[in-house]
C-alpha cells in the first residue's frame, strides 16, 4: 500500500475518532450539568482508576501504555471542560485596578540611588517619589503594609538564574506582579579616583554581579565581597580610604564619583536582568499578557505532566517554569509558572478556581506585560 | 437522563475510540515500516499542521482547543510508537560498565578532609583514596583527564536550592553521573577554643551553607564570609588567630579541634544536601533507576508540553525538572530532566536516540540509583 492510502486511512480514522469526542464531550457538559443542579463534586471517586484500567485491559499490550496516556488526556479534556461549564457559571471573576504606572506616588527600592534596581524603576516611573530600602524583604513588607504603592525586585538573571532570596521571599510575602521590566546589564570595575589595578585588594558587590563577573574575578586573583547592592558597594568603595574596587553600572560608578578600570566585566557578553514590579492589590492592563502562579503539586506518577496538561488544553502557552524546594522538606518543591492568558478570559478564571480547589497550595501572582 | 445512563454512553464511545485508536497505531506502524524500506524521515513537513488545522475546523468552536490538543496527543504518541519500530531496529543500545564501588581507587573531593562532601565520598567508597581538590571544576577535570576514578560534588539543597556552580560546570564537562546520594545535614557555629560568641567578628562558610543559616546569622547579627567549603572554612578558623567562626558539621569541627557554640543553627529543622558521583565513563548497576539528561528545546508554543508528553506516553515518571539560563542568551535555558526508567528499556533507547535527533542539545548524562 501507498503512503497516500495509509493517510487517507489515517483521516478517516481521525474524523470518526473526532466525531466521538465531541460526542463524548456533549455528554460531559450533561454530566456537568447534572452534578451543578445535584450539587455533587467534579471529581468521584475512582472513576478515572476504573476507567483507565478497563483501556489498559482492552488494550493490545505495547498499546498498553500509550492507550492509556490517551485516555488520562481525554478525561483531562473533558474534566477541564466540565470545571468550565461550572465555573463560568459560579467563578469569582478577578476584578483588577488598573495600573497606570504615572498615578504612582512612592515606589519602594531596595539598596540606594544608583542601582540597577532603581534603573528598573525609572523605566516604570519616570519622576516619582523613590523610598529607598535596607533589604529585599522590606520592599516586600512596604508593599504589603501600603506604605509604599509599588516596589522593584530583581528575579532573573541571563547568567546565573533566578534570584533565590526573592524567591523565598515570595513564597512568604501576600502581593501581586503589576509589570516585569527587562534590563540589560553592563558590568563595570569601578574605584575611586587613583586607585590602580594592582593596588586592589577586595572587589565588592551583590552576590549575583560577583557570580555574574566569576571569571574575571578568578583570572585576576580578586578578593570578592558581597554588598547588598551594587549601588552600597560603589557607595562602600566612595567612603572608604582602602584600595577597594567594586562591581557597578557605568552610571552609579557615575553618580558615586569613581573612575571605572574595566567595561563589560561579566563572564557573557550579554548579560540581562528581570525585575517585578510588586503591589498589595491587583493590578492590569488591557496589554497584560503574563499570568503568574505559584503552586504545589502531590507527590503522585505523572502528576506535573498533569497539571500542564490542563493549560495546553486551553491553549495557555507556558512561558516559564521553575522550582524552588521547601526549606524544612526533604527536596519538596513550590513551582512557579508563567503563561499567556488574562484575568478577563473566563476559561482563565475556570482554570484558577480548578487548581485552587485541587492543589494543597494554589497562589494567583497577577497579570502583566513584560518590558524590553 | 441519570448519571449512570450517561456514563454508560462514556463508556460506549470510550470502546470505540480505543478500537479507533488501535487501528490507527497499526496504520502507523505500517507506515514507519514504509518509511524505514524507502528511508523517509519520520517527520515530514507539514502533515502535523495539515491534521490539526483540518480538527480545528471540523471541531465545534468551543471544544477548538480541546480538539487539537486531542490530536496533537494522538500524533506524539503515534510518532513515539513510529520512532520505536524505527530504533527498536537500529538503536544504538547503551552498554554501560558495570559500578562497582569496591573496584574504585582514587576518589577526587573538593576541599580537604572534614567537608560534608567527604562524608558523601565515604558513604559510597569507605575505604578508597581521596584526592582533595581547589575547586568543583577541578573535580570534573580530574573525572575527565581519568585522574581520578570517580568524583563527588555537591548539586542540590534541600533549603536553598541547586547549586548553581555544579550547574554551570556540568554543561562545561563531560561526564556520567553513577550515583546519587542524600545526606541528612546539620549546621554547627564553630570557634576556636575559648573564643566567646560575643567576640565573633564574620563567620566563614561555603556560600550555600551561609544561606542556609541566614536566619541566624541576620538574627545574631554576624557578618559572613565565602570559603570554597565547609572544611577549609574550619581550617582556617583552627589557623586564625583572629575570633573569627565557622559553619561546619560536628565532625567536622571535631577535626580540625573546634569548640561548637551553637547546633542545628540552619533556617529549616530539616536540612538536606543531594551529592552526585561522577566518571567519566557510563557505569550502571542492576539497580540503577533514575536517567538524567540535559536538554534545550526550540521556542515555540507548547514546546515544553510536548517533550514532556514524549516521556509520559513511554510511562517514564518524571522525578525532577531544572531550568538553567544558558549564559549570553536573553533567557534562552537548559532543562536538566531526571526521570524513572533503565539504559536497557528499548522504549529508554528509542526515546534517546530521538531526542538526539530532534533537538539542537541533548545529552545522557547516566543511569543511576539515589541512597537515601
Amino acid at each position: 500500500m501507498e503512503l497516500s492510502d495509509l493517510r487517507n486511512k489515517i483521516d478517516d480514522i481521525d474524523d470518526k475518532i473526532l466525531d466521538l469526542f465531541v460526542e463524548r464531550m456533549n455528554i460531559c457538559r450533561d454530566i456537568a450539568e447534572y452534578k451543578l443542579v445535584n450539587k455533587l463534586p467534579v471529581m468521584q471517586g475512582n472513576r478515572e482508576e476504573q476507567i483507565l484500567s478497563r483501556v489498559r485491559e482492552r488494550s493490545p499490550a505495547d498499546l498498553a501504555d500509550g492507550s492509556a496516556e490517551l485516555f488520562s488526556e481525554i478525561m483531562d479534556i473533558s474534566k477541564g471542560i466540565q470545571q468550565r461549564e461550572l465555573y463560568s457559571k459560579t467563578a469569582h471573576i478577578l476584578e483588577p485596578k488598573l495600573f497606570l504606572p504615572k498615578m504612582a506616588r512612592v515606589i519602594a527600592c531596595p539598596g540606594i540611588i544608583g542601582s540597577n534596581t532603581e534603573i528598573a524603576v525609572r523605566k516604570l516611573f519616570p519622576t516619582q517619589e523613590i523610598r529607598y530600602m535596607n533589604s529585599f524583604d522590606d520592599v516586600f513588607r512596604a508593599v504589603e503594609e501600603h506604605d509604599t504603592d509599588f516596589g522593584v525586585i530583581p528575579i532573573q538573571n541571563s547568567t546565573v538564574g533566578s534570584v533565590s532570596e526573592t524567591y523565598d521571599l515570595m513564597a512568604k510575602h501576600n502581593f501581586y506582579i503589576t509589570s516585569m521590566i527587562r534590563l540589560e546589564i553592563a558590568h563595570c570595575l569601578a574605584v575611586k579616583k587613583g586607585t590602580s589595578f594592582m593596588d586592589i585588594t577586595k572587589v565588592y558587590s551583590h552576590p549575583q554581579a560577583i557570580s555574574q563577573c566569576s571569571e574575571f574575578i578568578a583570572n585576576n586573583s580578586l578578593i570578592p565581597a558581597d554588598s547588598l547592592n551594587t549601588s552600597i558597594a560603589a557607595k562602600l568603595v566612595s567612603d572608604s580610604s582602602e584600595p577597594i574596587a567594586c562591581i557597578c553600572s557605568e552610571r552609579c560608578a557615575e553618580i558615586y564619583g569613581l573612575e571605572i578600570l574595566n567595561r563589560d566585566i561579566a563572564n557573557a557578553e550579554k548579560n540581562f536582568t528581570r525585575f517585578i514590579c510588586i503591589a498589595k492589590d491587583f493590578y492590569a492592563t488591557e496589554s497584560s499578557k503574563i499570568i503568574s502562579v505559584s503552586l504545589s503539586i502531590p507527590h503522585t506518577k505523572g502528576s506535573l505532566y498533569r497539571l500542564l496538561t490542563k493549560f495546553s488544553m486551553n491553549g495557555f502557552n507556558l512561558v516559564r517554569l521553575e522550582n524552588k524546594p521547601i526549606a524544612g522538606t526533604p527536596f519538596e518543591v513550590i513551582f512557579y509558572l508563567d503563561f499567556e492568558g488574562r484575568y478577563d478570559d473566563i476559561r482563565v478564571c475556570a482554570l484558577m478556581e480548578e487548581l485552587k480547589n485541587e492543589l494543597s497550595y494554589f497562589k494567583f501572582m497577577g497579570n502583566y506585560s513584560e518590558i524590553i
